[in-house]
């Protein structure tokens, strides 16, 4: 049904979308959105599809006090990730849960296929449920839980999907983007290989959000890197801002393809063994930074931006033991204990504190609690689109207030 | 310089190579082949190239007694493997040590760069030097140490290189055979994932020595195996071979790259996850096999028949938790203790002897005592150029004598 709603949208015109959604073939059902005027708004979607077309802001009632052993946020920011538009799009292997909890008549089987959008965001405790300790009024915390539903103003939690980050020394748009990409680049860094100071890591994307906070990570750790972009206008200015984040060298795929390329990075590593290779691109590319590696190196993939496969001459397996893996973040949330996960936040917190990893360079949208809800629909709508076509170079945070 | 060789030698007519042998621009060293007319024979070579125009047999002086902690063996069979060729071609990245032993006029520069062929063999304990502990005249020992030169009809090596294996329940085809194939098949089945009885693994090539020893070896243990083979004239007759070896299922590659084969695999597994691949084609059908493992599976390479790289989407890696890895058993000598690999021996001869792991259809070249050195040459060039025509479809044994 999914995939029919998902062709269907494309005839309807926006504003009619906006009021109603095609339950079925041709059924209509007109949404709440004129009934509650006031209250806790979230940006919402029934079916996959474009996010441009099928996300829509819907107010719902405020939340009622917190049962035991939650308690309710309210979301301060919260980033739209390029893998939020995959999961929309039902293109992403995490499905969200429906969120059950919004209903605006009470019971009721209406909003079993409602989904709030958003994996992460920085929110504040507002109500203490009965039973949690640890957590107080204005705490900050953030969503370990993947695909929470975080474009929302307010939301309860279970105490178990959430973590306390300090208010102290953090931006709130650091804190809001803390839990997938900083995470990404601190375990790809440790869980593969142990190196210390003085060792070499390649990288490809240097320049995303991952690739970034790779860079940063790294030079706290005293690791050297060597890190691959795309050949592009200032690619100087590129460079100098990633070597002033701490990147050892910056160097463009056309070089790194070129002739002599092996024998430069002998040079600057000695000849010491690169055991560690980071891969958010795949392709030809990605097999002349393989080549680099040496022996029992580790190459880590984390996202595929050529949409080609990775491709590897055998040999490299076989004689030079090179083991690839893959990261998701989402896994070592769901496999690792809430000590470790505590552990990492503190980490990355205190290098954010001492500002070794600053935040991204963002944007904040607000869907203003004066907007009415298909105002604000055709604000996200919008945003959605000029985001497709590439518009915002910047990170985009979501701060979605209150309908008043 | 052995470029340079490579290219000159094949400009030599067969006999003028037989006795002589290009060392720089145009001089000719003229080999002890005439001096020396019985004792110790060897397949040896000096320049890399094709086996068929480097390779010749000398005669070197029988052994002297056995210095402490060696022991004198006499080969009794050492097969010709793929490998081999490569190491002979130089092709490949284990580089053979001189046999400066070997030197046919006491000490001398002249011996610096002649290798003996041959990596794998049988042999039986002639001569124990003083300090050998558990070695006696008559024992079978097989070298543990690669590319330890093993097409030679007597040898003296250190006790460390070698290891013992049962006389009894073994024929000395499997026996002389056994280091290289089936620990290769054993070792990529227990290294990688832990299996238990009803486990599936896939694997291609399996008609190969390695193939035919997985399939047995899981067999053993209670693992099933779905097998891909090279669709080919009497498909059916090797079907029904590998299932009598106990594969579970024998396909070819033209059925897994079929559209409904996925269904297929889950109907025979009944959804259960496939956590082990073993590869040695890479290329786009092993893509097609990489598809049918599970969550947190591996994928172990020890081959690469196609000629082709290994191309993954990455999405296996990030999503299905994919590790790639490569198996070469050579560095599983190097770096494992001599307790694993007296256990790994155990166990395959044990194997072995229990009828569960057969050793491979052979075929036996002698190289007769009564050869002089150039007809021995001549007919191990011969069989070198046979073998890479293809003309051999067992596995090739030499046997060499001493020259009488």
């Amino acid at each position: 049904m999914i995939s029919t709603l998902r062709t269907r949208h494309l005839f309807f015109a926006l504003n009619r979308q906006l009021l109603g959604l095609t339950l079925g073939q041709g059924q209509v059902h007109n949404f709440a959105t004129s009934s509650i005027t006031s209250g806790n708004r979230a940006i919402v979607y029934t079916s996959n599809g474009d996010p441009s077309s099928v996300l829509y802001a819907q107010t719902f009632p405020n939340l009622p006090p917190p049962p035991p052993n939650t308690v309710n946020v309210k979301f301060l920011l919260s980033p739209i990730n390029p893998a939020d538009i995959n999961v929309i799009e039902g293109v992403y292997p995490t499905k969200p849960v429906p969120s059950h909890s919004l209903s605006t008549s009470g019971k009721g089987s209406k909003d079993s296929s409602l989904f709030v959008g958003g994996n992460e965001g920085l929110a504040e405790v507002v109500d203490v449920g009965p039973g949690i300790t640890g957590l107080q009024q204005r705490d900050w915390v953030v969503m370990t839980k993947p695909q929470s539903g975080t474009w929302i103003s307010s939301k309860n939690v279970s105490a178990q999907d959430i973590l306390k980050v300090p208010r102290s020394g953090l931006s709130e748009a650091q804190a809001a983007t803390m839990t997938v990409n900083p995470p990404t680049a601190y375990n790809m860094l440790h869980d593969y290989v142990e190196l210390g100071e003085g060792d070499w890591v390649v990288q490809n994307g240097a320049n995303s959000a991952v690739g970034q906070a790779v860079i940063q990570i790294a030079a706290a750790k005293g690791l050297q890197t060597i890190n691959f972009v795309r050949q592009r206008d200032q690619i100087d200015h590129l460079k100098e801002h990633l070597l002033g984040l701490g990147a050892t060298h910056v160097v463009t795929y056309e070089e790194l393809c070129g002739k002599s390329f092996r024998d430069k990075v002998k040079e600057w590593t000695g000849g010491k063994n690169i055991r560690l290779g980071l891969n958010c691109v795949s392709g030809k590319t990605t097999t002349f930074m393989a080549r680099l590696l040496g022996q029992d190196a580790h190459l880590v993939s984390y996202g595929a931006m050529s949409k080609e496969p990775l491709s590897l001459p055998t040999s490299l397996f076989i004689f030079k033991n090179l083991t690839c893996h893959g990261f998701w973040q989402s896994r070592w949330y769901l496999r690792r204990t809430p000590k470790e996960r505590e552990r990492l936040f503190k980490t990355l917190a205190s290098l954010m504190c001492n500002g070794k990893l600053k935040g991204p360079e963002h944007e904040v949208l607000v869907v203003s609690g004066t907007d009415e809800d298909n105002q604000a629909s055709l604000k996200i709508r919008d945003t959605m689109a000029r985001l497709a076509r590439g518009k915002f170079g910047k990170k985009l945070l979501l701060k979605i207030e209150e309908t008043l």
